[in-house]
């Protein structure tokens, strides 16, 4: 328990995805406290979404008996191109939005400052912190969610190039060409192994008579689908969703393989909602075509694995940020 | 003209490719006294080919008046995975090499130090050096010759990885399933445009009955087609051999995007026997498709140009190493 007299001893860390928000409270130690979660509704626009995040944070908040003046500082991870100096949001295709100033607009809800960073770069420094202890000298995080995000670490900072936008690897191109990306492109990354990409081909295929378990589980119209129904489908013995996410981790393991020759990290961690749902499905078929794809002499004794931290990456990243941020 | 009685004071880059070997004698502020150039011959085999690369550095060193006592170092490139540390070409498809000691074996053949790198690492390192004074904070060479090289510079060094082969982007795939590349995987960017992927679409076409002036200007065959053949058949008007270009090009485009989506350098330099042949063929098609890939926001004043070294990126950038390494 915090002691009641502690003022701005605590940090808070929030995860905006195009499907929930989560939000986490945490000492400096990085120790949760509490944590709360509610649904993006990212359909009601970005005001509705804002004022969600802060009641997300003060849920957290109450959660642990604190009050927002303990808390010193709040990181927020957000989909897409991020601005993290100015604090705007420039351009996020999985929330339909383009330059908000969620940083201001946050603080004048809070009233506690609020450090913004790409997502993927938040996810990928949580993991480095907190399960990778600091210790490769490179990483690329890959987290595949509602899109698919990413990060690169480079002795121990989170390396962000010339415009603070590096790690957006969910919009490599893979397949020239290939189906339609959120981003208004082709065959980008995301757009053949995200989840919304497989959500998308499961929906055209049952529209088209293809039988799954899956209509059985959740209706024809396959409403409410999660990464949690694939695995339980597959489970089941489905095996048009088998190979719907054999492909997506085929898809995976050729972008693993391009960040191998690229960027030849010492660590590749897989994360995220799609990852954390079907790591027995995925993991292995991801590491046999990385080591197929990798030019031969380029991937030996990197290790490729999937994050242990779960939907918590995101959460434990910002807060790493904001206590980077307030120290 | 050098002092008949200096002593180490010249150093000489070596640029080995798939089709010729070019050797510079220079002297410590990077100016080039003398060159020589010679096939590779690489379907003879490795051990004539390495014999050919010491015949082509004793001609640079004899062209200058100088003798073999009087070089400091010899860097080399070479294309494919190398070890630098151990001096081995670890996997080279375009040489058909695979582990071979070629730091050792020039070493007895010359009795001259020799430094080893990737050859896009070195071109790379030329062009950061020679054309753009070391200016940038981070730069990626793409080199399209025989094959696809390239190099990342980051805080004015060369950055390399965990297993020292970073920036293989010749083999970031962007077309799953795309044509057969020689590394043994498909749809490489190399498979689709370096120059060799070019010429077998080319040669397959004219095969099913394609017309162009190439066969007009070179026979049925084709035998011995260059770079510059392509543009002088574009500059005289064959649609067909401007749009098997214009497409090299559009992929380019593609693999640069994907490049400052990932690595978000602060210059993106092209160079190569392709780009050097049909620059004003290629160029703008490179940067607008960059531009139209690259996620908004991520590539804004990031410069993308073409290289003024021409065939010297290759020496110049070896004698850098050489320089280097013996000072």
């Amino acid at each position: 328990m915090p002691e009641p007299g502690a003022k701005h001893e605590y940090i808070v860390g929030v995860d905006l995805g195009g499907t929930k928000i989560l939000a986490g409270v945490f000492t400096q130690q990085l120790k949760c406290l509490g944590r709360s979660k509610a649904s993006t509704k990212a359909q009601r626009g970005s005001e509705v979404v804002i004022e969600r995040i802060a009641h997300c944070v003060m849920d957290a908040v109450d959660e642990c008996d604190l009050d927002l003046k303990q808390i010193r500082g709040i990181g927020l991870g957000a989909p897409g191109a991020v601005d993290s100096e100015t604090g705007r949001v420039i351009f996020a295709p999985n929330l339909g939005w383009e330059d908000k100033p969620i940083k201001k607009d946050l603080e004048k809800l809070l009233g506690v400052p609020i450090f913004l960073e790409n997502d993927g770069n938040i996810c990928t420094l949580g993991v480095y912190h907190a399960e990778l202890e600091a210790k490769p000298k490179s990483m690329v995080g890959i987290f595949l969610g509602t899109g698919i995000g990413g990060g690169l670490m480079l002795d121990g900072k989170l390396y962000t190039g010339f415009n603070r936008t590096a790690g957006e690897i969910g919009h490599m191109v893979i397949q020239v060409g290939g189906p339609k990306c959120g981003c208004g492109n082709r065959g980008c990354f995301e757009a053949v192994a995200g989840r919304q990409a497989l959500f998308r081909k499961i929906q055209a295929a049952v529209k088209e008579g293809q039988k799954t378990l899956l209509t059985e589980m959740l209706g024809e119209n396959l409403s409410d689908m999660r990464s949690g129904d694939l695995r339980k489908a597959i489970r089941r013995g489905d095996k048009f969703v088998d190979q719907v996410v054999e492909e997506a981790a085929e898809y995976t393991g050729v972008a693993v393989a391009n960040l191998i020759n690229i960027f030849n990290p010492e660590v590749v961690v897989l994360g995220g909602g799609v990852i954390d749902a079907l790591e027995d499905e995925m993991m292995a078929i991801i590491i046999e075509t990385a080591h197929d794809y990798a030019l031969s002499g380029t991937d030996k004794g990197i290790e490729i694995r999937a994050s242990k931290l779960g939907d918590d990456a995101g959460i434990v990243g910002a807060a790493v940020l904001a206590r980077r941020e307030t120290k």
